[in-house]
C-alpha cells in the first residue's frame, strides 16, 4: 500500500536496526481518514471470505480493526491484556510473551462475542515476532470459529512472525513489509502479500 | 441519542445499582457502523468549535474518538495507561485513580502530538466519577492547548463526574445519561446535554 509506505518513510522514526517508531500515525496518534483507507484495503483483500467478525488486540489494533469492520460491515471484538492469569470461566485466555517488555501478558475475550459458527479475520497493527498474533490464533481456536486470515498494517519482514504464522497454516496480508532498518534507513520488500 | 439508548436497553447488562456492563457494543465488542453514527453525533455537537485534535484514553475511548475524528477531519491522540510513574521528559503525564480497580494509573501522551495552538476535544466512552476525564484535562493543561469540551458516550448521571468537570469549567456533552440503575432497571435523564 503505497500511501502507507510514504507515511512510514516520512513519519516513522528508525530507532535501531530492529526498531521503528510509528507513533505519529499508528500507535499513539491516528489520522482517521488514513486509517479508513487502511480499513478499505484490508476489506478488499479479505472481501471474498465471508468474514463475520474481526478480532484485534487493544490498543493499537483497535483503529485499523474498526475501520476494516466498517468496510466489511461486521463487528469487531478487541481482546484485553491483563497482567496475570486470573481464572474466569466466562473468558477465553491465552498467554502472550513480549520480547520488547520481557514480560508475559494474558490476553482474553469474553465467551459471549465469538461463536463456533463465526468466520474470523484477525487485524493487528504490527507483525514482528508474531507473539500477539499467535495468542489471538489461540483464542480463535478455543472458540472453534473458523480463522480465515490475519491482516497486519506493518510487517517487520526481518523478524520471524510470518514464518510462525505460516507454520500454523494462517494466511497473512501485510500492507507494508519492512525488509530492513539498517543504517537508519527503511527498505521495503517488493512483494508483501504472499505467504 | 435515541439509537444509543436503545442499545443500552437491549444490550446493556445491569449488574448492580451502580454498574452496567456495555461490553456488547462499547467496551469489548464494537459495531463499527453504530460507532460511526456516534462519531457523527459528537462531530455535529462540537462542529462550531474549530477543533484541531481529539484526545482520548486507551482502550475503549479509541473507537468513538477515531469515528469523531473521521467526521471532524482531525487527528486523534490516545493517551496511554501505565502502571507506575516513570519519569520521561518527553511525556506529559497525569495520575488517574480508578475506584473500580482501587488503583492509580499514570496516563501520558507524547509531547510531539499536541501543541499549544491546538484546540482540543476530549472523547471518552463513560463518564462516572470523572477521574479519567480529569486526568485528560490535566494533560491538556500541560500542553497549553485550548480545551473546548468533553464528549462522552454514556454518562452515569448518579455519580459526580459531571459536577467535577463543571467546577473545572469544562463543557460536557453526553449522548446518553443514565439517571438510575435501581432494581436492575435503566432510567435515562430526559435532558442530557446541558451543563
Amino acid at each position: 500500500m503505497e500511501s502507507l509506505k510514504q507515511k512510514i518513510l516520512t513519519e516513522g522514526k528508525v530507532l535501531s536496526d530492529s526498531v521503528i517508531k510509528v507513533d505519529a500515525f499508528l500507535n499513539h496518534q491516528v489520522d482517521p481518514a488514513f486509517m479508513q483507507s487502511i480499513g478499505e484495503e484490508f476489506a478488499s483483500r479479505f472481501a471474498e471470505l465471508s468474514i463475520t467478525k474481526i478480532l484485534t488486540l487493544e490498543s493499537s489494533g483497535i483503529a485499523p480493526a474498526v475501520m476494516t469492520g466498517l468496510s466489511l460491515g461486521v463487528p469487531v471484538v478487541f481482546a484485553r491484556k491483563r497482567k496475570s492469569l486470573t481464572l474466569n470461566e466466562h473468558l477465553y485466555s491465552a498467554e502472550v510473551y513480549s520480547y520488547t517488555k520481557n514480560e508475559s501478558n494474558e490476553i482474553s475475550i469474553s465467551k459471549d462475542y465469538i461463536d463456533s459458527d463465526d468466520v474470523i479475520l484477525i487485524i493487528d497493527d504490527i507483525l514482528a515476532n508474531g507473539q500477539a498474533a499467535l495468542g489471538m490464533i489461540d483464542l480463535v481456536e478455543q472458540t472453534s470459529a473458523a480463522l480465515k486470515g490475519i491482516g497486519v498494517v506493518i510487517e517487520k519482514g526481518f523478524q520471524d512472525g510470518r514464518g510462525k504464522l505460516y507454520r500454523r497454516g494462517v494466511h497473512v496480508e501485510s500492507l507494508a513489509t519492512i525488509a530492513s532498518l539498517s543504517d537508519g534507513h527503511v527498505t521495503f520488500q517488493n512483494k508483501e502479500d504472499a505467504v
